[in-house]
């Protein structure tokens, strides 16, 4: 078993019917370009029965003659074949509802009736040279000798491969092996495709693989209706790391997939989602980090790099002084035994009051500890927006850099951005800084909530990121890039010392 | 098997090592309660050791006599006994490292060292009167025999539970039931702990459990380090629907919790997330909500209200015309077939493009299908706001409400606060609205990236949603609370007639 398994894609199908996400026809072509990249076998582009432009959308795909399969999802009916036929798709995969609970209530036909338009379809598509991919929707609760005639009637029909969906997630392990195993048995190759109801689809999906399913059906980040389907970086992470099966996955990208299909589906990643959460290799608490500096394995079950990723150690009350040393010294500053333990204490009880310690944080303590008063270069002297419905957003600041005053103003799409390019303007002789990235946790809670802005700035080689709190956005924004500003300029100073 | 199964709760000690979550002493004890009232058997509440304000954490929470057991983290050293002892916990979760890589490099001990602590450790904890699990670090790449001896050692000294840590998250379904089926032969009951680094942690642990582990440690929104921990939710509701077992925790309260933990920690859900996400019980594709109005187990396992959550339905690319339809008739309005038709194709073609449907969006079109003009009774003329560092953040708007000009300043926090608080002046007499919720969106890119303000208002017992994107927060700000506002007045104008 768990040879030659084939991985089908279909977040942008079952990904993109995640409720509220839409993906336009431009976005379809660049996700569709980088899975082919991934090495996925199919991708299911969407289903061309919905609309004009999913037509559009699965047609630009088909035109560029990618090595994966294309396919199309589509009813047994002959207008959803028509129209996959029209977008030059390779396959279909053709889903019948096979439970009694949906032919009777959902699509309120005989099973005989159902039976008939799978048989007509499948000969329909495979007369029009389709591979058709023969899918059972809510399998799980169809009994095995329902489902069996089903299959036998599409395979006498010219279905190629058969697909079992377990369509609200109610499998566990030990059921999806038994179920997959018995499918194995028929006479053509058989998909596993399952949903997270129950946070169970990775594994259903391994157990069926384990069973003798031969294809894995996956979305990028687990996209799908409700909780989701199985997710193709943790299914294919998983057969790679705890199977030990090579799945000609290339996997190093998959933490750059995931970004495309998160930023492009606006469907936000917990920070601890497996394998793609910005948490996946992070260490906080001293116990782990400390493992981690030592020897990685101890506490990280893979190299980040394997998928793209990077490891990163964050600040916070469970932080141990190893943490704390290697950050300080990544600012040329060396401090005694005695000096990091009073460092370390105050980096924990700053995290006690529920403040996350960022890197501008970390070096107000030392500098304290340590009897540095380093002087702010860049002061804030006075900053003015305004901005309507009629006048374009402006921004005067009054700054003092290394002690010269210094007056501009900008204008911008909102009275943010023009703050942000008039202090900019003003700090361009002292230093060559770009606004690497630009950050707002969501908010909500009425107009007063508190804004978080984290801003990542860089200089030279350098990344610092600085965060500042407040209920006004311009004020926080203005404050966070500060502070980023003067912890480049003070670490600039250092360094030449 | 499968039958008294605890649920030992680490939300606050696991959950918390979270990297960059911080939850201080009055939100630990507003999580415990809440814990306590879900009904779990043990509340891991902290590691005493780790700070001053961990211990204040950990006290007020034994102080309020909760039914669950409340432990502390300890490593197996005196001085994080003496410290949990200091909080009056009832037991400790004492973790020992018990693979060679970890003992070898991360302890950099003998084995024969780390069993001398293991023994000494629990001899002393005992001896102070408190229940000790005794756990294994890494215990899945430690032997089988190793381990064993390390358990029976722990048991001869007192140990009254045993742990088994899948720390890196390495255990597939089927060796997760054969490798705690071999340690449920011991003498004491075993806990599962598992990690959710292949995002298979609910699996293992129900397959733990199915092999004789008669305790599953736990976190709500499967918060941990890296991937995180087991998610309780999903193992208790998998337990109840999938198992048929009942572990005694009140379901309900799944939603409101998960939200708690969610505001508290800063970790965002996925919305996709099992059980407790925003989608978990969300329809969107025709097939599906269609399904769901005719009987709602075609598309959905499990009752929403059983986990306290509710049903939704989002108007999108794949969204059918039933629940178009339904959206319609809550307005009061009554649309033909052929109009429903018109209506239908039109919301498809505004998702093409790639734009989220809402209640605002749907009206607009059905009033243009119907040949309805319905004058905006509230339109805007102009605003102006100013802020800055030495300025009262200060809005004024000049508005047009039912024919008439009215002119209103207002002053807030910031300037989304103080036009906001501007516009409200202005509408006091004609409407009592109030401003539910304010959302934005998280934003990351630059200071002009595009900026989604969603608002929830609330008139009489109607609450309508109203979206704005924009790249100056503020004038989307105003443009989502203003469409909101038309919208109530208007449905209001009909609902007379």
């Amino acid at each position: 078993m768990l040879d030659n398994i084939k991985i089908f894609d279909t977040t942008l199908r079952d990904g993109e019917q995640t409720p509220g996400v839409l993906i336009t026809s431009n976005e379809k072509l660049k996700i569709a370009l980088k899975l082919d990249e991934l090495g996925v076998d199919v991708i299911e582009a969407g289903s061309a029965i919905t609309s004009k432009g999913e037509q559009k959308s699965i047609k630009t795909i088909t035109e560029n003659n990618l090595d994966a399969e294309i396919c199309s999802f589509a009813r047994p009916v002959k207008v959803d074949i028509d129209t996959a036929l029209n977008c030059d798709v390779d396959s279909i995969h053709l889903v019948i509802p096979s439970s009694d609970l949906h032919i009777q209530y959902k699509l309120r036909k005989t099973r005989e009736q159902v039976e008939q338009m799978t048989v007509n379809a499948t000969e329909y598509a495979k007369s029009h040279g389709l591979i058709v991919e023969l899918s059972t929707e809510d399998a799980t609760r169809t009994s095995m000798d329902d489902l069996k005639r089903l299959y036998n009637l599409g395979i006498e029909a010219g279905a190629d491969r058969l697909c079992a969906c377990d369509t609200v997630g109610l499998l566990t392990p030990e059921k999806s092996y038994d179920f997959y195993k018995e499918l194995a048995t028929l006479s053509r190759p058989v998909s596993v495709h399952c949903h997270d109801d129950f946070g169970l689809a990775v594994a259903n999906t391994l157990m069926a693989l384990n069973a003798g399913a031969q294809q894995a059906h996956v979305t990028i980040n687990g996209l799908g209706e409700r909780a989701g389907n199985a997710s193709c970086e943790e299914v294919v992470m998983a057969l790679e790391t705890l199977y030990h099966i090579d799945t000609g996955i290339n996997t190093k990208l998959f933490y750059e997939i995931s970004h495309l299909v998160e930023t492009i589906s606006g469907v936000t990643l917990q920070s601890n989602k497996a394998i793609v959460g910005e948490n996946a290799f992070a260490h906080e608490s001293g116990i782990h980090a400390d493992g981690v500096l030592k020897k990685s394995e101890t506490y990280e079950p893979i190299k980040p790099e394997t998928v793209g990723h990077r490891r990163r150690f964050v600040l916070g009350k469970h932080v141990g002084k190893h943490v704390i040393n290697e950050k300080i010294k990544e600012t040329n500053t060396q401090v005694t035994e005695d000096e990091l333990d009073r460092i370390f204490k105050r980096v924990k009880s700053l995290s006690d009051m529920g403040k996350t310690v960022t890197d501008v944080d970390l070096q107000t303590i030392t500098d304290d500890i340590l009897h540095i008063n380093p002087e702010d270069s860049l002061i804030l002297e006075e900053y003015t927006t305004v901005s309507g419905n009629k006048v374009t957003p402006t921004a005067s600041v009054k700054v003092n850099i290394n002690n010269k005053e210094k007056i501009e103003a900008g204008v911008g799409v909102g009275p943010v951005d023009a703050a942000i390019e008039a202090i900019q303007k003003s700090i361009k002789d002292t230093a060559d800084i770009t606004l690497e990235e630009y950050h707002v946790d969501a908010v909500t809670g009425g107009t007063d909530a508190l804004i978080d802005v984290l801003v990542k700035l860089k200089h030279e080689d350098k990344v610092i990121t600085a965060r500042s709190t407040e209920p006004d956005v311009i004020l926080a924004s203005v404050e966070a890039y500060l502070k980023g500003v003067n912890k480049i300029l003070t670490d600039d100073k250092k360094m030449r010392k």
